[in-house]
């Protein structure tokens, strides 16, 4: 065993515990609460294993999915969440990003912080099959929660249908049934009053 | 798209964001909150990736690995999560997880409620290569983070190193090298005070 090896992969495995503390703007189901991004990225994770089906190219990679699923919001330890209807935190996020990916996958022994940055890099590109299921995941997630929190997010931010509508067709490219599905949600939300 | 799926997977889906809920008696490395499944979930999957080369035998199934390292908190959600070194609470844990399985699983479509329930049987009887790795990372990540957290569940309970020790035997089951490692930090928080 190389132990200056391991060390390194338990301080990245410790320095990462760090997402647990990282606030998303959506809520827990019941509403009690913000979700945070670790619980996120589990609950993405559970989606591929049981969603998988719906991906737009059969035979995809689950196990690259939920690989994806898992490291893709670690550079918000650094970053912070930014809101997906927050154009200026959006204006610099990239950068701010790579620096956090530089900083935080270089903890780890040089192959795996090769291989979690191709993974991130990837992800966010959306030019693979697994990439494109693996983001329609994140897209679709908050939605559901916060049709299930009764719009708590959506009327804190004064977020419109036409806003949530927008943002999220890019479902489609990963997967057209949740898509399908995604603006049931929507049309449901505006009819609840849970949308405007 | 057959609608009736999916809205039982979604349902389903919906339900385990409860894990979130569900608190251990761990706390998140900065101390400041006790951790839930949901969090312990995605950062046991974490493991897997970064861990996978130290497993007893070569060549496990990573995704296998993940997968059920992803849903075996997920009878908690009925049934509590049970302290590791809880005598009492151990003595009818296995029968409320079962029926706990029963009740979460069975919202899915039969299949997958299938495909679920034998991940999570094959999690607890630690009989495949990749359950006794799953479960040498979930017995050793409570040790990392208490270890990290100045041992604030140990003091609590008043656990002593002899406890902390024949609890995680088994770590050597799924992986000789973390169970070295996991020795190595028991003792060092024995020197630092943290451990009795």
């Amino acid at each position: 065993m190389d132990i200056k090896r391991l060390q390194k992969q338990m301080a990245f495995l410790l320095e990462v515990d760090e997402l647990k503390n990282v606030l998303r703007q959506t809520y827990v189901t019941n509403g009690s609460r913000q979700e945070n991004d670790a619980e996120h990225s589990w609950h993405l994770a559970m989606m591929a294993i049981i969603l998988e089906e719906y991906a737009n190219e059969k035979q995809i990679n689950t196990l690259h999915v939920i690989k994806m699923l898992l490291i893709h919001d670690l550079v918000e330890i650094d970053a912070g969440d930014t809101f997906a209807y927050d154009e200026i935190g959006h204006a610099d996020k990239a950068q701010r990003e790579e620096e956090a990916a530089e900083r935080i996958f270089s903890m780890l022994p040089e192959d795996q912080a090769d291989m979690i940055y191709q993974l991130w890099r990837e992800f966010e590109e959306r030019k693979t099959p697994e990439a494109r299921f693996a983001a329609a995941l994140d897209r679709l997630h908050p939605m559901l929660l916060n049709h299930q929190a009764k719009g708590k997010t959506w009327k804190k931010h004064d977020i419109r249908r036409e806003q949530v509508l927008k943002r999220n067709e890019t479902i489609a490219e990963g997967s057209e049934d949740l898509w399908e599905y995604a603006q049931a949600i929507i049309e449901d939300a505006v009819e609840s009053g849970y949308l405007r």
